[in-house]
């Protein structure tokens, strides 16, 4: 019975690539899948799928009545997922994220690693399944790994990505600095953005202590050029976290070229985000040198601060 | 740091051995982790560690404060695990049953497939990191996927299973057959206990139609030994089910040799298990051929008569 697999909302490349990755591997091993996606690529994305000459996956709204049956990657937080998720059957779950709203009536494969990128965990099931990976393939992998780690200065990035990367980069013939940052670069073309799109693209909710957490996440190579926006961006903000019912929206404006992100802080509780980061917001806003990462440097301190 | 690795509340085999292979492969990876259990071994338990001269492990009340982060093997949902299951973290999973009430703040390590026997998953992990398994260990992780599958005749086995059994049966040097029929038997002594024993070791609770069904399983090689004990183990039954409120109870006495299991019905409505199986009760007892298994066997037909 055919099966379709996806990435999160918002798809980022990982979301999109891991999808495709694991279709081709899970065909191989004899099952019909299906790689879609939540949404359409973002512009780092789109530089990606033209670079390596591979389409975008087909967008889908709903699973259901298409198939019984899905595969997750990259995600496994119900919000995060498809609409009809709790109509359909979960048989594979590989992610890199925390587990939560997430719970299945029966037994599933779930593969799950602390590293920087779905696409590390999948090119080890590559390697175990004995399959190969097509040099194409292998360019999305590593354009994957590349974006989630930030060319490895995320402090989410493991030696196993690095490895991973490494070993893609040989096999798509690849020079992973130089196309890295190109790929990095094309990603953070932000002039061509509204501020609805700024605050949309990148974004994933959380349930924190009853409310309803949004955070964002917008990589530039010049902090300045985004906050000469900030007013904009802040009613944008504000008239989605009204429409959507947001409680608290953080947008991370990070400088991949120096690792340092500055928050921007719109509704309440806002003294959440002082605890989690024992600093005060100045204006709404703080930088946070040295973070690059809404999993690992943002979620779980917001988290232990709304559970304190 | 120190962590702890452990099984499921009320442990049978494979939660005892689960933690003890995946304390040996923490530890050969350069991990520092220490297998407990969250209680004593059964009989059957017993029989094996004894048989291969292994210590029953550490039973703990408490992870902290002695450690603040944790492994699970053969369960994940809280009601199952140590009382102060929310104030560890939970680093890795390894099991085999559905994902519920289950969450952690960070990323994790989550392997889960669904096979017969959380062994069998561990097994795979050795493989994977070409860490040789002692003889010993090897014994113990064998009779974890005998007990599990009931010597492969459970509906819950696969072919991992019996392929992992079959290569662990090698470097113990046990003859699978011989040793696992002892071993089931040796987990069927149930003249030691009391009838209370009986129906509560292994009994589960489900929500059917707005009646709480109570199902118990015991494995026996002896049919009449067990309903010798009818009248006082139906007593029990009645005097269980008007202090928990169990509307109807049904007791399952499996005989392990012909995979066969009788049916004792007591409560209401007895007539959902006459429409679940096709068959007439006769003086509250139903014979069911080929049955060994709740999850697959019992609970979905059930569950089937009472939606109908």
């Amino acid at each position: 019975m055919k099966e379709l697999v996806f990435g999160h909302k918002n798809p980022d490349t990982d979301a999109i690539v891991a999808a495709k990755a694991y279709a081709f591997l899970q065909n191989a091993l004899g099952n019909e899948v299906e790689a879609v996606a939540l949404g359409t690529p973002n512009e780092e994305t789109k530089f990606v799928l033209e670079h390596f000459e591979e389409p975008a996956p087909r967008v889908i709204e709903k699973a259901t009545p298409e198939v019984e049956a899905v595969m997750l990657v990259d995600h496994n937080e119900e919000q995060q997922s498809v609409a009809d998720i709790a109509d359909v059957t979960v048989t594979h779950v590989v992610d890199h994220h925390r587990i939560a709203n997430f719970a299945t009536a029966a037994p599933l494969y779930y593969h799950a690693e602390p590293v920087g990128c779905t696409s590390t965990i999948i090119y080890g099931e590559f390697v175990q399944n004995n399959v190969e990976i097509p040099a194409k393939l292998a360019g999305l992998m590593l354009s994957a790994i590349v974006s989630d780690t930030l060319l490895f200065k995320s402090p989410t990035t493991t030696a196993k990505d690095e490895a991973a990367a490494k070993a893609l980069a040989k096999i798509a013939n690849v020079d992973l600095e130089a196309y890295g940052l190109e790929m990095l670069k094309a990603g953070t073309n932000l002039a061509s953005k509204t501020e609805e799109e700024l605050i949309t693209a990148d974004a994933k909710s959380f349930d924190m202590g009853g409310k309803t957490v949004r955070v964002d996440q917008v990589n530039t190579v010049d902090l300045d050029e985004v906050f000469a926006r900030e007013a904009a961006l802040r009613a944008a903000i504000e008239k989605q976290s009204a429409t959507e019912g947001y409680d608290l929206f953080l947008l991370m404006v990070t400088n991949i070229l120096d690792s340092n992100t500055r928050l921007l802080v719109v509704g309440e509780p806002k003294e959440m985000v002082e605890k989690a980061f024992e600093k005060e917001l100045v204006a709404d806003k703080v930088d946070l040198p040295g973070v690059v990462s809404r999993k690992k440097q943002i979620v779980p301190q917001l988290e232990a601060a709304f559970n304190a």
